[in-house]
């Protein structure tokens, strides 16, 4: 599947109406911290409050009338599964949803809302992806991947398209990385979109199979997953490794103190929700602040559910 | 004094550069909660956090030259006195702030930051008049009241003002009335640069002194102070009342739990930080929405500034 500048544009084309295009939010406080120009992409702003809205949609409108009859199907720790079942909702497909049991609570809540139908496993890869075969068999609902599919990575890519057509002259784009969904969309958009843009990766040390695979030049596996960032627990995939691989420039790994401390950041100084993921960005920048000081940076905010029963203070 | 339209613009024009020009939000998801058309007017976003700095700045920039050079002294417990703090820092004006000691360790870290001489004294009207009176006499400085001061209810008419000009259809404006600052000046806009719009205050039933002052057509005092929006305990003033008696149709009254649930509401839907004084405004929309379905109602959001450490969720 070739995937250059025009098949972005297409996406971002056909997606336009179901996704809200979010703000770009400066803070003249936070750049006194990081001493550089930052700006974010508030996907916390997104439908149901994160970027993965924008793959979801992508990935069922890419369906036959056929394959939406019968359904899509996922697996996911929390705001795929809100997007699936948002966007199957406006299109009128149905959204089964595979979650861990240990999955917050409010997010379990929300994908009802929208929705989806939910079935509850084992956190563990095995036991979702066993769980969302079997549900693939008795329905005959098409599988939708969280990050490692190719129209799911396109419709990431869209988000930073937008941010660098508010501000084509960035230096650098960061990313959290979790499945590699985004930051492999968001890498492609920098490459096709930008002007010298480097994307860089942003990930906890807690869960750091990105930067060990990016070292390795294979696809590596998490050894922990102790972090608060809990959208970056999951696994890069075989179809977005590989953007990665080319057109990412690093990773940047940030400790549990760190994602907390920009977490406060971002929540007192410019009074917005972010989750501890989208924190992971602000504090690699922060952490490595003498390298890109004075830059143009666009940071993307991935999302904004959070817990509020359970908040890292 | 004149108070009129001409005033209003006088002093807008006057502190536009030493503040922000605040976003103004809107939720569909939280319209379909209200089954009403919300206008969110971002004050949360304004420099500091807070309303506050619209009528401080005017205050400090109504001064003399020789008033500036001895100083401003206030009495808050915490907006106001950051307020009074970066906009005298901004002035190049010294900053006496008298803060009772029980206020949140967050606000007085900012009046800190913001260049701010903090006093503590005991947490009662009487202690933090006397305190703020005997720095006066030590000083020379000018006091600054809150919220009972004309200059301060006009900066603070500027937020409705600039409202009402990128929405000049709102039926309502709902503000929360605390000292009666942002109430009075509020009406005052409303009057003057609304087409047929009306301004209701919004207060906690457990610091309900303005409800019963328009009750009884004197001021009150509060009775009890056991509420989480912490920036409306302050007493309504002589200076205000007569404003807010004469422009404001009514005043509507909420529990701590309906308080409690807009707050959860506008953070859980909207993904952006606002106090829980700000919340008092939406839920008194929400209680009575059968008198307010489909209007267009604006909500003056009044802060931002939060103790991490003690939210009420």
């Amino acid at each position: 599947m070739k995937v250059g500048k025009s098949e972005l544009e297409e996406v971002s084309k056909k997606i336009k109406p179901y996704i809200h295009r979010t703000p770009v939010l400066t803070s003249g406080l936070i750049n006194e911290i990081a001493e550089a120009d930052l700006f974010f992409k508030c996907e916390n702003f997104q439908k149901m409050g994160a970027f993965k809205m924008r793959g979801a949609t992508n990935a069922i409108l890419n369906l036959t009338e056929e394959q939406k009859n019968k359904g899509v199907v996922t697996h996911s720790s929390g705001n795929f599964a809100q997007a699936l079942s948002l966007a199957a909702k406006s299109l009128g497909v149905p959204a089964y949803i595979v979650m861990p049991d240990s999955a917050p609570a409010v997010k379990k809540a929300a994908v009802r809302s929208y929705g989806g139908i939910i079935t509850e496993c084992p956190a563990t890869i095995k036991d979702r992806e066993e769980t969302a075969a079997m549900i693939q068999k008795n329905t005959g609902a098409t599988f939708i991947h969280p990050s490692n599919d190719m129209d799911v990575i396109l419709g990431q890519g869209t988000a930073a398209m937008e941010l660098l057509e508010d501000k084509p002259e960035l230096n650098f784009i960061f990313t959290p990385v979790g499945g590699g969904g985004l930051i492999a969309g968001t890498a492609l958009a920098a490459k096709h979109f930008g002007h010298n843009c480097t994307c860089i990766g942003a990930e906890p040390e807690e869960a750091d199979d990105a930067w060990r695979s990016l070292k390795s030049g294979k696809i590596e596996t998490n050894q922990t997953v102790n972090t608060i960032a809990d959208g970056l627990k999951t696994q890069l995939g075989d179809k977005n490794f590989p953007f990665i691989k080319e057109h990412v420039q690093e990773i940047i790994r940030v400790s549990e103190a760190e994602i907390k401390e920009a977490l406060r950041i971002i929540w007192e100084r410019m009074k917005i929700i972010v989750e501890p993921s989208s924190a992971v960005a602000l504090a690699a920048v922060i952490k490595e602040k003498e390298r890109f000081k004075h830059k143009k940076i666009g940071i993307i905010i991935s999302g904004g559910n959070v817990d509020l029963e359970n908040l890292p203070f």
